[in-house]
């Protein structure tokens, strides 16, 4: 690891450094508006991936995609406080409480359209490819989980093929484009990091699920059973429900703040959190064999499998 | 003319097509929502723009980035309506009001998504690059409308700026999109295409705003007045306060239906709009001026001074 201390942070603060560039030059709202998501932003972990897999050999390609991948994300956070009307995200005010609905909308569409337009500039067709793709994926996912909302009977597959859309695809699209900058001519290793990168998104995802049922608010930054109050039905719930088939009884449309919590600790209670958490973990475990599979270098390697240990560590 | 019988209406088809394959394959729900928005199209005025810039060389990638250029302004009328929340969009219910804010959101993402995977897929880097910045301008251009709101102090030249980045930006591209697909490879002509596209969408931005003014509801699919019941300032109120300085004692904020219409009659008394029309049939001529400097061939400049005629019929 000692030779990615020379690049790795560089190219970190290089992409710090584009996404202030790319929101800047809007106007003072803007700026604001998408400063406080740029500061919201946490951990970074799509444009780590990019650079990661992207390598030593990435340079300013790799650069250019982490920021792009970015900025994507930071759009579907924007307009996802829209359509949830979620009052904070990771503990702040979002866009969309502080400055309105329509300045979110819109704000959520420059930081899109940046993102096309800087890989546009630079030539990045298959970039410009990948990333509009995951694009529709989390547009149709986004679809998707409103057209299930408060539908209880969806199955494991229904849920996993949503979390596919709304997260893996852009995980593995990160993935992709940093292996494409790294321009490894022979092909070798492609699949196998999309493979990755499809299954530490869906791990992400069904942790984050936990952690929306297990709270604290301190740390989840938004009240526990907030997917319930949505309406957006996840694994726990449909584990627990197998597990407790009264829970079925319960009417979700219109529960309160407590009444969610107290659902939440039903769910709890079930033992399907401890279910979740272990499929969780055998897709880091599989991700980890895909990894090994691709035939990065060993730096690369023990990155990636550090990336893979914090989306667990994350809700350890 | 005669050549064009051919090409234009098959290539019409092919865009009509284009799009209602970019929207099909994302379930029930979009592509009921789609098919309000793509049947509720009107004219395809910027996919003409395209395909007659293009000229009969355009062809496939000339269609591709008409079907682009479309998408990406029906992405936008999506978002706008989540923005105003208009019930009504061209005498139809909007799909914000159809199916709520969250869908509009994502179904508006969506097809901005589908505008610019549909451009990488085919290699047309340029294409995205125009695309995207055109995009860049929307955006910022709704921002800086919002911004704006219920401000009668802005002047002229803030609101063509406003216009330039709202409706003229993506006329201008759409005509540049035609002009590459042509593969015209000696560069002459763009910047003259490039300016005819600029004149006549901010003539187009212009008689929009006059035809708020104007009504009637029948003919516009919405109430009389319905930028000033959004805060939105444009040049017939603009021109009318210098006419008639009483009008700025008019307090926007909190507007009836009814007041707006009384509104709407004060500024068309002071004759604010026709000087708004004669400023705008200026910049039609001046777009006619630049499509005759362009040397784009004499049945390109016919059609395309048709499509510049039609602007102003349409409010005839």
């Amino acid at each position: 690891m000692d030779a990615a201390s020379a690049w790795l942070p560089r190219s970190l603060g290089a992409v710090e450094a584009s996404l202030r560039e790319a929101t800047a030059g809007h106007g003072a709202a803007l700026e604001r508006d998408a400063s406080a998501t740029l500061q919201a932003g946490g951990k970074r972990l799509r444009p780590l991936l990019v650079l990661l897999c992207g390598g030593a050999r990435g340079g300013e390609g790799s650069v250019r995609a982490a920021t792009a991948v970015e900025l994507v994300h930071m759009a579907t956070l924007v307009h996802d406080d829209v359509l949830d009307e979620a009052p904070l995200r990771r503990g702040r005010p979002t866009v969309a409480a502080t400055s309105g609905t329509g300045a979110a909308t819109a704000t959520g569409d420059l930081l899109f359209s940046r993102a096309f337009a800087l890989l546009a500039e630079a030539g990045d067709v298959e970039q410009v490819q990948l990333l509009s793709e995951a694009s529709v994926g989390l547009a149709e996912g986004e679809l998707a989980q409103r057209h299930d909302e408060f539908d209880t009977s969806i199955d494991v597959e229904r849920y996993m093929e949503r979390c596919r859309l709304k997260t893996a695809h852009l995980f593995e699209c990160a993935c992709r484009m940093g292996w494409i900058a790294s321009s490894a001519a022979d092909g070798q290793g492609l699949e196998e990091l999309r493979g990755f990168g499809s299954s530490i998104g869906l791990a992400f995802q069904l942790l984050d699920d936990v952690l929306d049922v297990t709270g604290p608010v301190e740390r989840t930054g938004k009240a526990r059973g907030t997917d319930l109050l949505d309406g957006t039905v996840t694994l726990p719930l449909i584990v627990a429900l197998r597990r407790d088939p009264e829970l079925a009884n319960v009417e979700l449309r219109g529960l309160s703040e407590e009444e969610a919590e107290a659902v939440c600790d039903r769910i709890a209670a079930t033992g399907a959190l401890e279910e979740v958490r272990s499929q969780a973990l055998e897709l880091v475990a599989e991700s980890k064999r895909s990894l090994a599979a691709s035939g990065v270098d060993d730096e690369q390697r023990e990155l990636l499998e550090l990336v893979a240990d914090g989306v667990v560590d994350r809700y350890g």
